[in-house]
C-alpha cells in the first residue's frame, strides 16, 4: 500500500499541534513540579490506555532521568502500576474508582494530582482529580480535544486543543520530555 | 505421566514448613506495620522474580484489601511496580540498583523497607535494605533457606527455615494473607 | 497487639485446605500444560487483584523457571500484563471484557486458557472461558469455594472447596509451584 | 523560574526531528506490520526505561486501537510486560538477557522483531534482534543517533537522525500512532 499522502497529512497536523503549544502553561506546569520536589510533595499520575503508559513514562523521566545528580528527588507515582490493587479495585468496586482509592491511601494535602486525558472527560480519572481538590491537593490536567471537565476544575492545565486521540497522546509525552529536558539543562 | 507420589512428597514439605513458622516473628511484624498505618509512615517492599509478583501482591492486600472499611489505610508500594524507571536504572547503572535507587526518591527516616528473597542473598534488595539502615528506616526480611545476609541485617525476620525455593515462596505469600486475614478479622 | 491464636487459626485451615487438594485433579492438569508444551501451543491465564499476581507469577515459573533448561519451552501469557491495552478494553468496552479482547488477537484453537479465580464467578474471566471454548480452546479452571461458574464449564479444574479468599489464593499458588517443581525434578 | 525561550529552542529541534522523517521507510515497516497481521505472525517488541512504555503502549494502539474493528487482528507482545520473568531472567542470568530469553519460548520463523533504542545500541535488545534474525524472523529497528549496531543488523528501519535522546523518544511514540492513524483511516 502507499501511504506517503496520509503520514504527511498526520505529520503536518502534528506540527501544528506543537506550534500551538502555550508555553506559558508549560512553565507554570514546571514552578508547580519544581515546588513539589523541593517541598518533598508527592506527585501522582494517572491515564486510562495508552495515557497510563504515558503516566508510567512520566514517573521514569522524573524520578530517574532528572532525579539522578540532585540532592532533591522528584517523588512521582503512577496510579495503574499496581496491577493487583487496580484490578482489585475494579472488580469489587467499579473501575471508575481505580484512581480515586489509592489516593486515599497515599495522598496528603500539598502533593500534586496530574490527570492525563485525551478527551479531559474519562470518569475515573476526574474521580480522582475531584477527591485530590477535595483534600488540598494541587491538580494539574494534561489533556486534548476541547479539554473537557477536567479543564473546568483543574488548578493548572496543559491544553492540546485538536480534535485527535493519537495527536494529543503524541503531544503529551513531548510535553513530559520537553519539561524534564529543560529542567535538566 | 504420573506425578501422584513427587506431588504428595511436596505438599508434605509445604506442611512442614507451614508448621514451623515463628509464629512470634510473624506477630511482631504485623505490630512494626501497624504502628506504620497508624503513624502514617510509607512501607517499600520488593523482590526478584515470583518474589516480584509477591511484593504486588502484599500491596493489593494491604492497600486495598483490608484499607478499605478503615480511616487510616495501609500506605505500601512495589519498587519494581514502574517498570520503565526499574530498566532505565538497571540499564543505565546496572541491576543491583533498581531497588535503592528510588528509595533515595521516596523513602524518609521512621518508613518501613520489606525485602522478599528466598536465599536472602539477592544483591539487589540487600543494596536497599543497607540503604534504608543508614537513613534510619525500619527493616524486615522475608526470607527462606538459611536466611543470608538479609537475616544478618535486618530489624525484623521471617523467615522459612527451607531448602527449596518454590516452598519459600509459597510461605512468603501465605504470611502475606495470614497477615492481613488475621489484621482484618 | 497478641496475634497467635488468630494466626495458628489460619494455618489450621490452611493445611487442612493443602490436605483437600485433589492430587489427580492435578496431575491431569499437568499432562494438558505438558501436551500443550511440546506442541507448542500457548496458555492463556489471568485473574483479578491478587489473582493477577498469582497470573503473572505462573508465567515466570513455567516460561522460564523450568523452561531455561530444555529443548521445548512453555509459552504461557498473562493476560492483564499489558496495561494499557487492559485499561483501554476496560475504558471504552467495559471491564468485563479485559480479558476476553485480547483472546481474540491470540487464541488459536489447541491453545489454552486458564483462569484464576477465588470464587469462580469473576464475570470477566467466565466471559474468557467461554470465548475460549467457543473457537476450539481447553479451558482449565483454578477456582476456590464452591467453584461457581467456572466449576460447572471448564475441561479441567483444580477447586480448593474451602470458604475463605486468602487460604484460597495461597493454595492456587501452592498449585503453581507444585507443579513447576515436580515437572523440573 | 522562566524557561520559555528553551521550550521554544526544545519544540524546533522537534519540529526539525518530524520534518526529517524518512517516510518511505515508515511505508515499508507499516507494510510488513499488515502482512504480519493478515498472516497471523506475532509481533515482538521491547526497549528500555522510557522505551519500555513505548514498546507497552504499541501493543495497545495495534493490538486494540486498530484491531477493534477488524476480522483479523494485531497479535503484538512486549518482551517486558511480565515483570517476574524479566527480573528472573535479569537476577539469574543477566540484564543483558532479558529480551533473548522470552523469545525463545515464544518465537517462530516469520514472525517480526521491532527493537525501540535511542541509541541503537542497547545491549538487551541487540542481542535479542540477533536471535531473531537467526531463527528466520523479520527485525525492524525504531532508532536515534546514529542508529548504532541496531541499525545496522535489522532488516528495516526507522531511524530518526537526531542527537537527542528526548526527541528520539518523543518521535518513536509519533511514529507508533502515525502508522496506526493511518493503517486505521
Amino acid at each position: 500500500m502507499n501511504y506517503i499522502a496520509k503520514l504527511q497529512a498526520y505529520l503536518d497536523l502534528e506540527i501544528e499541534a506543537i506550534r500551538s503549544i502555550n508555553l506559558a502553561s508549560v512553565e507554570e506546569v514546571m514552578n508547580v513540579l519544581e515546588k513539589a520536589r523541593i517541598n518533598g510533595q508527592k506527585i501522582f499520575i494517572c491515564g486510562n490506555g495508552g495515557s497510563a503508559a504515558t503516566a508510567s513514562h512520566y514517573c521514569c523521566d522524573f524520578n530517574k532521568g532528572i532525579s539522578e545528580k540532585g540532592e532533591k528527588r522528584y517523588n512521582f507515582e503512577c496510579l495503574s502500576d499496581n496491577v493487583p490493587t487496580m484490578m482489585a479495585v475494579a472488580n469489587d468496586i467499579g473501575y471508575d474508582e481505580v484512581f480515586r482509592f489509592p489516593l486515599k491511601n497515599k495522598m496528603n494535602p500539598g502533593d500534586i494530582f496530574i490527570g492525563v486525558s485525551g478527551s479531559g472527560n474519562s470518569k475515573n480519572v476526574v474521580n480522582a482529580m475531584k477527591y485530590a481538590k477535595s483534600i488540598g491537593g494541587t491538580t494539574i490536567g494534561i489533556v486534548g480535544f476541547s479539554g473537557g471537565v477536567m479543564k473546568e476544575i483543574a488548578d493548572y492545565n496543559i491544553h492540546i486543543n485538536v480534535n485527535n486521540m493519537q495527536i494529543s497522546e503524541d503531544v503529551h509525552m513531548i510535553i513530559d520530555h520537553l519539561m524534564m529536558y529543560v529542567l535538566d539543562h
